[in-house]
């Protein structure tokens, strides 16, 4: 069996220099006068505080090629398909940002050179560019020898994945049968979470944030026809969907009973959620548990999910632990979930990734 | 099999004039000047503009006993237990609340003795008032004989369901052991659904901000420890738990790689969410569709699930339809996932309903 991890970020260098040289979110910011606070990465509103234990301590996890390679051994996974993590280009100058996307994707294209066979690659798109240079890029990215696709995060040019401005982005996409790996990063206003949230740790952004804001993004996209317009649109959804299996039949009903869709005629010839899971929606294998595991494969189908770690993020809280709980959470989901279905388990973990990625044998 | 719906609303005649005679959220209105427009009922502040067409249209199936007796029968539902529908008595001023819920809460009692047999109730709490006339309402509601539990908001006394506050209320509930009905109402802000989300009708609204909802609240509940204090609590959640089930995996690995949490001693000596889906948590069926059911039976067990319609709300868009195709979806989603399984279909069609909420044979 070959164990294929479609979702695993890097930071490449690149990248990294840039984040140092900021003070506003995204940032990477150190602090001489108490060394042992370490590097901070701030990527999150509500973790950008005045304190040195602002957002969260970013080590050689996050750009070290080294350590994801060590990480791979020490999970037994055989191919990586790496992407930029959050917040991607989203958030840079217009004029900057074509440069800026051609440097981080050639850099990572170089760390996948380095470790034939070992590394893939989503590429970022510099969506704040103009449309001409976006999908200049996505050309290029196409003939890029290990990138398999493009990591993307819900806002779009700037008012979400439901923009009818981004038709010329998803038709370059498709035309160049380019996989959008769909990944949330805003989450939700902090007011949803009450005044006690900060007693919880990190817990309701991260748990509930993320995946609540993939399920927004992606239903706007069902509303507003992307998938009518661009029917071959392939996207495969961060963790499992965010919440979009089980909400699936809840979105139907709620689209079917809609008096204002019906008045402006939009109940007819529209393709429905379970058409599209089944036909433009992959989904990864990163839901900790095989209740949520089974109910992604029931919705989207066994040849459409893919096995993930999210690595570098939910690393152990012990020092020098090897093994990674959510990583164990998520590979244990999908052995309890199929096992007494080999077949159903190697494609999770690998041969699904390997056919959709175009990987070699 | 006796079908029992656990999630059906109603307006009683004293909550109507209420809502009658107010200005602002929650109020109907009439227009003298257009009768055509007919009277609306006005509850999120999404739905309030100056236009005719505000809110939604309300007819006597809010609050015409005779409209539910007849969309059993239409239905073939044999008991329904009747809870008043959102936004309840949060938004009363402390000093009329408790004299408000008595009312209220007599008047659906009135109605269940006119049908004894056929109905059966949640009752209504005035949470604005002072905590001992809360808690005296939760002693009289558990003596009223056709009253089974208490329906629930996610705000609680104002700040959520995490509120320490809320313990004494808690614990009254769980010695007299009733069962709460947690049900949304608030969703989430306006400016999460984009800025064309007008036009996709109430869609999103309906069919994210309220199972997102109650799965923030109910994550809430848990992290506060209300199921450490209050082990005997039990919570029946709307729409099948928001998305609890295809989350709570999620969840855990984000409370287990917490280092706030494990820095305050929190990750030990607490009840995971798998215990409390199990052993505190009922859903409701209320998913259209098998996919969704069917992870909501795995997480809590089919024994812990119940049937319901959400009547009178999704009514069908054509006139005159007797057969909604919102509760179509609910019973075919029981039947296709439990087609082989009679047993596990007529417990959640109305045989768990009858013995969690005591219903006689």
């Amino acid at each position: 069996m070959t164990v294929i991890d479609v979702h695993t970020h890097m930071y490449p260098p690149a990248y990294m220099s840039l984040l140092r040289s900021r003070k506003n979110i995204p940032y990477v910011c150190s602090f001489p006068d108490d060394p042992s606070a370490g590097d901070r990465l701030v990527i999150l509103p509500a973790e950008d505080t005045a304190s040195t234990s602002r957002g969260r301590p970013i080590g050689p996890e996050y750009f070290d090629v080294n350590e994801k390679l060590t990480f791979m051994r020490n999970h037994g996974i055989d191919v990586s398909v790496i992407s930029l993590a959050n917040p991607w280009l989203d958030w840079l100058p217009s004029s900057e940002a074509a440069k800026v996307a051609r440097t981080v994707n050639d850099d990572v294209e170089r760390m996948c050179m380095e470790h034939e066979g070992k590394l893939y690659a989503f590429g970022t798109l510099p969506l704040s560019a103009p449309v001409e240079q976006v999908t200049a890029e996505i050309r290029r990215l196409a003939g890029l020898k290990h990138h398999r696709g493009i990591v993307m995060g819900t806002s779009g040019l700037g008012s979400g994945l439901d923009d009818p401005a981004l038709d010329p982005i998803y038709a370059a996409i498709e035309e160049n049968e380019q996989l959008i790996f769909l990944h949330p990063h805003y989450g939700l206003p902090t007011s949803v979470y009450g005044q006690r949230a900060s007693d919880y740790g990190h817990v309701l952004p991260l748990a509930l944030g993320f995946p609540l804001e993939t399920t927004i993004a992606v239903t706007r996209m069902l509303l507003s026809g992307v998938w009518d317009r661009h029917p071959k649109l392939q996207v495969l959804l961060a963790h499992s969907g965010g919440t979009l299996p089980f909400l699936a039949g809840r979105i139907e009903s709620c689209i079917a009973h809609d008096a204002h869709l019906k008045k402006e005629g939009k109940l007819h010839n529209r393709r429905d959620v379970w058409d599209v899971l089944k036909n433009n929606i992959y989904l990864d294998a990163v839901i900790y548990g095989d209740v949520g595991l089974k109910a992604a494969v029931e919705a989207s189908g066994a040849d459409r999910l893919m096995f993930g770690t999210d690595h570098p993020f939910f690393p152990p809280l012990g020092e020098g632990e090897d093994e990674w709980l959510s990583v164990q959470l998520n590979t244990q989901a999908v052995h309890s979930a199929f096992g007494d279905d080999q077949k159903a388990a190697d494609a999770i973990m690998g041969s699904n990734a390997k056919r959709v990625l175009r990987l070699p044998d």
